[in-house]
């Protein structure tokens, strides 16, 4: 007897965390590597390597596991060409075949794509969008990223790179983003820009309050406190993020009329707080062949192991297309 | 010997045309009948049959012509239904499931969708986007419509409806649609939009020559002839229906990421005087991964056959992906 498992893999900026997983989304071993101490990513791809041969030898050698493949979540991940392009969160520059990489050190299949894409995946193997076709992802983290789900695949486009929701234009002439355009939604609907929502509603309408704040203690969980609280700002600063938020996601509707979408990451977990207002200004922005039948639906991943599970689940999704 | 051909049909509001097409995508034989001479849709089943019969049985008997299906481009063509529904330009109410009374008349598979996704498909077949896996199509007529392609599949969605991108909205709080909200992207960009912007334009900048006019003779090709004519006014509703279309492009590529974006119609026959203000703001606008790599053409469909083209794609299209 013995046991298919596929290496999970979760390139962070900080941290490199690693995931043994069964066919059915169980982690049965986890462990990690600190990304910043290796410059030259070769030397994380050994320093991993050992890492999963050690778990799959010693840790879990009485299960006799079976690797299919190693399965890669990263920040600008390309997933036709296996690499990493220009990330900025990274110390390794230029574009890293890191794919490559692995399959060559582990001599199993490796597949790599973006963050957001690997989770939208995760969230149809092991989520809330089982047997879902047409769905689409979005994480609310200190970005907004997001994976479009239609026939089944995941829309990567001609150039690996499809599915930069974060980055649609959704006001002219509009917040500065670190694109290097103004305007992007992820300026409005993301941790950090629920945080400048905040401070704008505040200095014009408690410019005094606004003085006195302490501008560095200010992140979403605070605005999310103030407004369970009865605070006023906090409350509106949510009622904008949602109101901009439901207005994208009614217009997002209109290219690929999803059966569902999925809010995943920080922002998220406000719950109500934010679904409310999100809901009422998505419903309202709907064309009307749209209304009242898409699901709005917080992501039933869980938080920490999202990453891990999306990884894992595009062995098992490259597996199952391979048979077909 | 003989020769497989399809059924092309493409229900327009005054005629409904006949085509039929083989596997190349020559219009071996045409016909049309007045869509308005039947207020029930069985009616126009009947009378289309007939002809159908007709031009397969004593025109083309020479070619032993053998029918694989009928492919039918519709508004409000619902693909996976095979259904019109609520087609505001047709006397036909409610839901017509027009497929269905194909398929029995003609004892063949019938296949509808609405007329952007046939084009976009009939586009893919025989124009410019063969060998593509991933483009985006854009009808400029009367209104704006839109085909999403992706991993080599039209976008339908979960409920057959995607493809949309006349109804995003572009501008809250902006011009009147006659979908019922504000804003939308085919209320700037389309024959009657750039009329819209024209007389704005006039209203402000030329009073008297704006009182004078007679609005009724007024269609975009009047704006395109006073454009290259060197009319300031007409010059600038195509620069601002560019500057509106290049960033509703720009945004959508950060949806699909596709390999080429092709424009069709009445519009996209003005040539550079819509593609040069169009491609400025396109490139302008795009996220800078996808910069300066996505293909901005002209559609390669000839003008009048793209319906009937995209009609009988839907039927090649079919028997080729069943034969996956």
């Amino acid at each position: 007897m013995r046991m298919d498992v596929v290496a999970a893999i979760d390139i962070g900026g900080t941290n490199t965390k690693i995931g043994i997983v069964d066919r059915n989304g169980k982690i049965i071993a986890r462990d990690v590597v600190p990304t910043t101490d290796y410059p030259d990513a070769k030397d994380l791809v050994t320093a991993v390597e050992k890492k999963i041969t050690g778990i799959l030898d010693s840790q879990l050698s009485s299960l006799n596991p079976q690797l299919k493949g190693i399965g890669i979540g990263a920040p600008n991940g390309n997933y036709f060409k296996g690499t990493i392009e220009f990330a900025p969160n990274l110390k390794w520059k230029g574009i890293v075949p890191l794919a490559d990489y692995f399959s060559e050190a582990l001599k199993v299949t490796a597949v790599l794509t973006n963050d957001a894409n690997a989770a939208a995946l995760g969230e149809m193997y092991f989520g809330g969008a089982r047997r879902m076709k047409d769905f689409i992802f979005v994480t609310l983290g200190t970005g907004l990223g997001s994976g479009f789900v239609a026939n089944g695949k995941i829309i990567y486009g001609h150039d690996g790179f499809a599915g930069e929701l974060g980055h649609v234009i959704v006001m002219q002439h509009g917040r500065q983003c670190g694109c290097g355009r103004k305007g992007c939604l992820e300026q409005y609907c993301s941790a950090t820009g629920i945080v400048k929502t905040y401070f704008e509603i505040l200095r014009s309408s408690e410019p005094e309050a606004f003085n006195l704040l302490d501008s560095s203690k200010v992140d979403a969980k605070y605005i999310y406190e103030k407004a369970m609280a009865g605070d006023e700002s906090a409350f509106y600063a949510f009622n904008y993020t949602g109101e901009m938020l439901g207005l994208a996601l009614a217009n997002s509707v209109a290219y690929t009329s999803p059966e569902a979408i999925f809010l995943f990451g920080g922002l998220a977990q406000a719950g109500e707080m934010l679904f409310n207002p999100t809901i009422l200004s998505f419903e309202k922005n709907l064309l009307n062949i749209y209304r009242d039948k898409i699901k709005l639906l917080p992501s039933s991943l869980p938080e920490n192991d999202a990453p891990i599970l999306g990884a894992a689940s595009l062995i098992w999704n490259e597996l199952h297309n391979s048979r077909h």
